[in-house]
């Protein structure tokens, strides 16, 4: 069953979107993406918002750049989570996504992740975290990724003090 | 007749949003002006700006703070020119207001004018500069206004050249 | 029983703070709240984040200033969500809490909300919704809120229109 | 007959101008397009913009990047709507372009579009609905313009749908 | 002989462009005082210009916030130095006037002094410093003056440390 | 014997310096407070650096605001540690001396501490902390500190938590 | 005779500080060129300021990176008027170049120019018109230089003018 | 004997953490290189501070990009001096590193230095002058360091006068 929805503002931002799809499936997380603006499909998005819990929805993602209403408009149309992906790149290279991502007013927040790399990724594992609260093997599965991810900087730590030691 | 919707995403944006409907009134321009908020009242604001052309405006000017998304809504909705008043405020003092005002994706522009104390009246007069496109009188009402604003600078410049003499 | 855990940095902020333990009260979901620093009392910070699960929380939000480290102490420690409130002051007005908050490294996502007035009353609400993924109870609560905060828009619009008029 | 003058501060804008001067085309919408510097011909922006009325035009565009003064200028000397579009580059990628263009004194508003790529296109955009605030064929083309970007977004949502799947 | 223009770009400015009057006095120069705006009467800003030199103006100081163009728009018009002052205030705090008055195209320079406090001091001084290459009198008042400044951060040197040691 | 030089640029910025007199004195750290302008005293600035070794210091301190060249100058002129502590104020509010402060090139490093309230004291702790690598009474002087730091956080909770159910 | 001292803080500015020297060259002004570091070769830096008034020098150009601290010590040691260029790149690209180079004290101005591409050639060209106040025949070098970019600029609005046709 | 640290959060930041560790080395400074995770390996970053004087370290050094942590955490769990290097890189390209590093809390003090290349290289040297507080011949190879660099522009002066003079 799809419990999360991943909306884009474009399809230029496939790209970055990606991982949050990837993300969620190594948890066994159905997701659902789609290509919705904010600006020249107000309805769709507004429609999308205002039928996810119905559909069975439990949180949704949207990742936008510039002046990026999506999460906002997300937000603005349900009772569930919105998880927001402020998209860098433009001119102000994403500081604008930024701001209009997380300056929500009060009574309608946006849990607002990283600008750049790590936010598509982040967005996934928070939503993750969020399935998580009322599902034990979830919690479980990211306990063990946080131990994965661990053991990775475990293993780096082992490779560069080895670098270091030839830089002798 | 009313030819310009005035919109404010909250009544605490109204000290600031009465300067741009007393310079509408000055050019003899009628105005409404409603509060609508983005995210509290979503279909007001997609309905305002929907049904806007029909009831005879003509453009309409959007005040918001913070994640400003009311401009960019009310755009997405209409064939209207829309302006944008970020307004200043909260701790990033307005400049999130300017960003998610002003970065608008290919599509659908926002006229934006300045995050600050002049922004509400030059909303207003831009309005009237639109209006005017097509409306000689009230071309020549903007010329003669602007003509009154370089008096005053002539009279400004007199009284402190006084000043200044003084400080001699 | 306590599912939501709310920590400050420093008891300056409870100033702020406050919003989001009466906003959850609002709801009827009991929260805890504590004072830890990250950098003051890590050891703490630590153990309050390790243990969160077990003693039953839920969510926690963690409200910090500057160099605000508490959000992403606590989401190394736990599985759970993890909200960060960027909280305003100090000489660059909170944009270091913003992005000391919101920039987390991929694997450790922090939910973050505005920094400033919205805030700790946001926070306070997405808490709600991630408890409300599983609780159809909950989500009518919002949903209700969700319509207190429209009908108080619409009487704001109301009685603004009637202030317009009476500008004429 | 030419309704809107385009003017940039120096012809290595051509290339980001020409996308306002394409968009225009495609709404039947002449434009003249001209290079003239606020401040390596000041005379002949003062004079342009001055004589603009009286030659029929409707609408100028004006597009400059770094201390950006020539939609300030021009619209300092005609009582027309003018469209800034701050050009992103330089070592402050367009920042100071923004607030040079858009941070205009009470009584010379410009309509301030994006900094970056979106820019020119808004502009023109915006210049289309200005003309269409008395052209009921004008609005009806944004209105089918609207609707063509509604269904590539449409489009591409069923493409990344697609391309989501095949991801599973 | 007046050799000193001091431009301000509205009357609200002369409680900070009065210490560039006064210190030029200091070193008897003799300077007149202007408010002429660069949007508000742009002829009588390129006339002014374009007629200092023949006047017998040396040197221009332009004070302006906001968008300021104010500097940009005489040093187009004229062959003599123009000093920038950008004047704080407002949304962006005069942030918006530093980018407008420095960031000049090549060709046309400004040369800008601090926004803020020191602003308009500094920029008298360095009015006497351009006078003094060609009079050594100047440049010995200014070395004078660069003495009486040194040997009140002495007598301070002096006061604070007296301070510090009651602290003990 | 005096072990730590402490230097502002100007007497207005003793409110702030002087908690790093104080914070060193509860270490029984001697220190000696100086008015030193980079820019008006430059040679006492140069002198200053240049012989504290000699005299048996063995920290700068170093506080500016604005264009803040006063710890680079003291780093340039010596091989002793030179923290710099950015001075909040002005139409930058400290930004401007954050950046002056830190930005050294390569081969000159200061120490910068926060622009804001927790400068001074840090630091003057930085300076403890420096002088500790060598003393094991002050490193233990500076655990007890951490201690009372800690103490008073958990006291902090205890209050707070207090305050927290007061409000239920 | 050498009239211009251009000042370096290292090698590595030299492809920018070129144009300086050029375009000094192109109104017959002499410039003398120095790799100076205000960090690494602070005496240096003293040295040169100090004596280059009795070397007949008039103006002096400091180009400089990061904590950009080269035009402040120049200034801090002569009565000649000083021109800073910040230059751009690095982490923060000039931006700390920037706000070290014009936010300076009372006292000590730094006529800044634009970081960026026309930083260097305005620099040169205020060092003329800061030799021409006094120099009719310099003078009249700038404005015929004035004259030739007016002219490339209006054969730049031919081409383009052109160039648009083309596209229609 | 290991006196100097080394952390970076990730093995990507091994890059420029490299030089470091090779200018500790150019001074017979030994250090240990270590990759450890504020966020990913939140433990081993509080044993490893913990420890670290007991080892017999005396000075640590943190590098971190994003919302960098890590020089904060290991700050908060020892009494030694922490440098703190800002990584440059994502999004906001280090301002958030810069940020999140400087704004320290009173009482945990880190000694920030520049964002970008000359990040690592001034740490080391940093520490080289901490440990050089009570070690005169550390202090001498300091100082004989800064002979060198002054040598190098010393020569790149020659170098690039003789460039100035050919470019005649």
């Amino acid at each position: 069953m799809v419990k999360v929805g991943i909306v884009m503002g474009s399809d230029s931002d496939w790209g970055v979107v990606q991982k949050a799809v990837t993300t969620l499936r190594q948890f066994g997380v159905e997701s659902e993406v789609r290509v919705i603006s904010a600006h020249r499909t107000p309805d769709i998005a507004c429609d999308y918002a205002a039928t996810a819990e119905k559909r069975g929805l439990k949180v949704m993602l949207a990742a936008a750049g510039g002046a990026a209403h999506l999460a906002g408009i997300l937000a603005a149309n349900t009772v569930l989570p919105v998880i927001g992906i402020p998209v860098a790149g433009g001119a102000l290279n994403g500081l604008d996504a930024l701001y209009a991502t997380v300056q929500m007013p009060s009574g309608v927040p946006v849990a607002t992740v990283a600008v750049g790399n790590a936010g598509p990724t982040n967005a996934a594992l928070l939503a993750v975290q969020i399935l998580g609260t009322e599902d034990a093997a979830l919690r479980d599965a990211f306990r063990a990724h946080k131990q994965t991810l661990r053991e990775k900087v475990v293993k780096a730590d082992a490779k560069i003090r080895e670098a270091a030691e030839q830089l002798n």
